[in-house]
């Protein structure tokens, strides 16, 4: 299988040495608008056959059975579209496209041509989400309570997008794929500090069925980052906090009791904590070399990938209202 | 200066042992409906003159020239206007009052009866909070844009009281007193996990003026122990944890600056800080001796304390809005 | 049962506080030669009967059953001496004497006598301490490989004792317990970086039979308050770290193996952690209630306390052999 | 400039990768025993002309104008002298050799023929080293009181070298630099585990001129990765941490002072800090990309590179002292 890489940004490089990696997978060419960043790669992985600054060669290039695309997102649907049309599979980077609207679409079109469309949510394949993941669904956590997903950069901004189209996706890939659930409403708060008027800080409170709440805090703008989610249960809670060298996933044995009398509440006053504390040890492979694995096997099985369309679909339909909510003031949308 | 104590429940041996330890303070004594609590604390402190489960025997007491409620807060109201009527100054626990009303009574009848009412802030009188608070009035953080605080508790439920009125008033105490700018909006998610149908979660997204922003999440139901806040300015922010042992308060000097280019936006992108930063050594004064000194010599020098009923009062205030809200499933509310 | 304290420094408060909150037990009297500080603890302690700059009247009263020494440790023999020909029961702070010979005459007198002897070393009697004894009396560490403990304070410096005499009894102390096995030798090397020639900080290297090797670091002079000791074995590795709020005591529950080949070893290069890892709840009675509990209980019950002399007289050997390795800038000594 | 690399274990890509970016700068080949290791480099970088399993097709090669050798230390001796005899500039990985008559025939070779000799001590390249080398040299630490540094790897055993020659290098290196003061005593402690009487653990307590100590810890057999040091003056102190992501090096800003009374004492005594902490940005540039750059530099510059073979050869003596403690049971080594 040959692919072929549109956009070769701060990703591109771990695109390519993911895929080169595989069995039978030839990386054959990338194209990216910035020389400088071609000289670069070129340098690097001088057996990419086209190196490009044209998409269009990539796309329509007869060496290509399937095409990543990890440019800027509002190009994402046109990108997409072309590469479908072309008969190419699809891998799309996160979000998927700009507009639900958008989503539906390509997913129709990869449907109607019978091909793959998949979308990189890559924290799917981290050793820690997968780990929480068999954790939940083992039923250790008992009924779902609450996530809640503080992400938090250092000051990069984007001029094309807000904080939620940038740094959400994240949490709600995550949240999506741990608590498979559907969202009914969200609203959202934010402001933008700066004088592009993109939001660089945004907080989404989003209500599923049940008594199961969710919350996600965005952020361009901190001293340090965090990325720090709670998954709490009846019986156990999980804290995953991905910056954290060698403790990222802790399981937690109890939670809740009502407190019997008063001294006893006295004493919990001061502890840190209830329970005993598990912490697995995780898979440390490469999110990035699964994400390339299920793409391919995906294609050769002929069947639907982990993070399908439809995945890369409910992740956009959440950040659209959320948008939407900020917009408002905050206001509380249904889905 | 003779001092009375009703409610003599977790916060009470502490009250006790720092005001004893006030230079011509005498604690004189206690009450507490239950009969068990009563005998441990007169087992350690045999000097009270006064140990019953009658709160009237302490308001109504010649003996006592100034009172601290330290009862559940749906009795403040009633006990604070007996003290008062008696002539008692007034050293009240937070949240001062369970409504704005009861908050606007008190403040008038002190006033009109010439006595001090002080609510009991504590967190406003610690090192930590001292030292932010210094360091913003000094400019160095610059304009404020968002204070960012959670407040995650191990398991102890109230009966009476949501995690908004038992958690939030030391954030929103916290966040009144160094952001000084009043709060236009508020909207509240969060949610009742349990039977009691009081909300054990809460989310509360608090609009300023300007470009500021507040944020506040109070949890019961967590596995460790959280209290992180989190205040940044266009120059420079502040990490205050509470739970971290030897470094409180972190200052750090860089926020954001827009990012050149592509290449420095990845270069920052595997960082995990931008620039330098200072940690204060912090006092580590006991806050509520602070709190004890300073009700002493409000009404020695017959003047306003620190956290005085205009303090208590906001606090309500935002407590009471964040209730409105979540009630409403997060609407906004103007204040 | 009446108990009079001698000497009370820091540790005097705690010792009063404990004893008091005993079943039928009364702190009778307490002796220190500061008036202030005596002063002061009348203050907190009203109903204390005797209270006096002369050990004397505490150590001769009929008043008085049994007796703490927490006085400067020079001071300890003598004291406890008088104590013990007095008929008085003997809790004795640590480390219990200066020399070998002192603990071994005190010893024979308070048999000779049928006296309680205990000492106190306190971290036995920690949560953590008995937690990890329990887990290496089940066998799941496996054989034990190494004992290493960091011990290092801020800034308080002795002046008639060196570091290895002031803190080395805490993690020698805590060594013998867990380990139950004879050291064999000692060597020891440090410095006094001031005038007074009283060494400020050492590491001591210590053998036993077999395999295991142990390794004490105690240090005066350093920017942050470190506990840490790292108990390793053929099957686990307990982490205890004292400092920690919320996870005092990890058990990690992978060693080493043989590494199969290249590619293995350099996958580990880059991890932090090797196996799953769990962070018992530790129990948090405070250590002192059940030193003061067990040394009521000996007396009581006629038996040998769980910290008793010999368990001092091993810790004064270790400590009296390291210092003479010290001396000799680090020989080998044999015990 | 062409750069020829004989050994590709674990850090031949990082060399190959890192000696490729630098303008001017070839790659032309590498050799390893190994060939799958070989077919594995060849595949990522498909650029390399000469890939062989016989290292002297490199050190023989005309197209080669400097080597480094990546090998097991035992045949660094050999393979760095057959590219100096036959030309070539030299950068060796660290330990330089086996033995301290090694290193020195080395040098002297190397300075006959006029070539450049430089050994990778690759942590005086990180940002990090070279950010407290800045601080030591400005004076701010004051007089040096001790350097301690503990280095504790997972579970990786070597089966030709024991842990003093696999990690200390690491750390002697940094202390060497750091303190730019001889080394006059060593002595080492350790124990071997396992089978194959290779110490996988040891103590080395190292003395230097007037009141400097040093120790290092280095061990394979640790539950987590730990990269600590502390580095004492009589002004500030250094805590550096190279496991920590975001705050890597410390500086605390008080030390120590005679403690005035016993109050201020007990007050220290439950402090966890005593004085200010500065953590400053530390560059974070790769470390080897620095050492190519030095490598090429002081080849072209005809000078002495930071870390030559002198540097080397200091390393050498003290884990070859070291060892020899080692043997002799802790026995003081006189350098």
């Amino acid at each position: 299988m040959r692919i072929g890489i549109i956009g070769c940004g701060y990703w591109g490089p771990n695109l390519i040495r993911n895929f080169s990696l595989l069995e039978d997978i030839e990386v054959v060419g990338v194209s990216d608008l910035c020389e400088e960043r071609l000289k670069f790669i070129s340098r690097f992985y001088p057996s990419l056959k086209i190196v490009t600054k044209d998409a269009a060669d990539i796309l329509h290039s007869k060496k290509v059975d399937a095409i990543v695309i990890a440019t800027p997102i509002l190009t994402h649907f046109a990108m997409g579209m072309e590469a479908l049309k072309n008969g190419k599979h699809l891998l799309m980077e996160k979000p998927m496209t700009a507009t639900v609207d958008e989503a539906r679409i390509l997913i129709e079109t990869a449907e109607r041509n019978k091909l793959i469309l998949m979308v990189d949510h890559t924290f799917i394949y981290t050793g820690a989400v997968r780990k929480i993941k068999e954790i939940i669904t083992g039923g250790e956590l008992g009924e779902l309570y609450y996530f809640d997903s503080v992400r938090v950069n250092l000051g990069i901004f984007q001029n094309d997008i807000n904080v939620i189209w940038d740094l959400a996706p994240h949490d709600v890939s995550i949240m999506d794929y741990l608590l498979s659930t559907p969202v009914r409403t969200i609203s959202a708060t934010g402001m933008a500090h700066f004088d592009n008027r993109i939001e660089n800080m945004a907080y989404l409170s989003i209500g599923h069925d049940s008594r199961l709440i969710s919350h996600i805090h965005v952020n361009w703008l901190a001293p340090v980052k965090v990325r720090h989610t709670l998954i709490c249960g009846s019986k156990k809670m999980v804290v995953y906090d991905d910056v954290e060298p060698s403790e990222k996933v802790k399981i937690y044995n109890k939670g809740v009791d009502y407190v019997k009398n008063r001294e006893e509440a006295y004493n919990i006053l001061v502890q840190y904590r209830t329970g005993d504390m598990m912490s697995p040890k995780i898979e440390s492979t490469e999110a990035l070399s699964l994400v390339a694995k299920e793409f391919v096997s995906a294609i050769n099985e002929k069947r639907q990938p982990l993070t399908d369309g439809y995945a890369g679909l409910r992740v956009v339909q959440i950040l659209e209202a959320a948008s939407q909510s900020l917009k408002q003031g905050g206001k509380v949308i249904k889905l």
